[in-house]
């Protein structure tokens, strides 16, 4: 074989090895520009934040009355495993929450039932030095709820876990 | 460069390529041998099973009053995305589950307490054919409870989800 030809089939497998090293990070700091953002922040839904690590899980008490899970991309869990504080820039949360339901199959555990909201935390300390370092965005059926709820999340959070990073989720092993 | 040494190169960089793509795959079912094993079935905690994605959530009542997230292997977030019953050979579930307690800093809350049991369901449909097609593991503090407490584990499942091949746990999106 000619050594042109061995080198390019050299090139094509460590770019195969390099898609597939990439290919199980997380999804980029940047999405499309044509997701719905939230105001204030500017803040997407992450495209794979479904794939995500499990952070950790909590119910809210009526009248929201639901079941609620917790994941992190790579940096947050890297970050959560480490105790690092504050999370790196890059760092991302997204909390999944639904009503909460007996279940019909067996009636001591209740269980998920409609999806209400999806709130997710995105870490950058310059863009969002304002904030703790952290943008916010609270969405219902993919899209940004209104600008005054999101007026409510840094005060929040910055007046009760502080001392956590503004987060209140723990990383439950 | 020889020749000989260009294809060593390729092999070594198709190995790295190889060995990137299972690192991002899930626990061989083939589990280490001094790992404390379930009674009946001989089921292991998988090793890396708090990294695997999301199922669902759920609590269950007083007395045990737990909140509890149940994450899957690919094998079995695959299967779920696809609809595909039964499960395939290969797929593991593990439920976590914790005490359920009040938030300190968000008291509307309930988050986890001290983690209590670990239960595993594993699917080899050879191995397991007699209990469904699932070997079952619950764990404490990382050794297995008696065998009386396995004995229970397919009755009740089979019992009350069979039409869901066993699994309890939906999938939520």
């Amino acid at each position: 074989m000619h050594p042109t030809r061995l080198a390019s089939l050299l090139i094509v497998a460590s770019l195969a090895a390099t898609s597939l090293a990439s290919s199980a990070k997380d999804t980029p700091a940047k999405p499309p520009a044509h997701k719905p953002a939230s105001p204030i922040y500017g803040v997407v839904v992450p495209d794979d934040y479904r794939q995500w690590q499990l952070v950790g899980v909590a119910t809210e008490d009526a009248p929201l009355d639901e079941l609620r899970a917790v994941v992190g991309n790579r940096i947050a869990i890297d970050a959560y495993r480490l105790g690092k504080l504050p999370f790196p820039d890059g760092a991302m949360l997204v909390k999944l929450a639904w009503k909460r339901q007996r279940s019909a199959e067996f009636p001591p555990a209740t269980v998920p039932g409609s999806a209400t909201t999806v709130q997710v935390m995105v870490k950058d300390s310059k863009r969002y030095a304002s904030s703790g370092g952290w943008g916010y965005g609270r969405f219902v059926d993919g899209k940004p709820v209104d600008k005054a709820q999101h007026e409510t999340c840094f005060a929040c959070h910055n007046a009760l876990v502080k001392a956590r990073d503004d987060v209140f989720t723990k990383f439950m092993p």
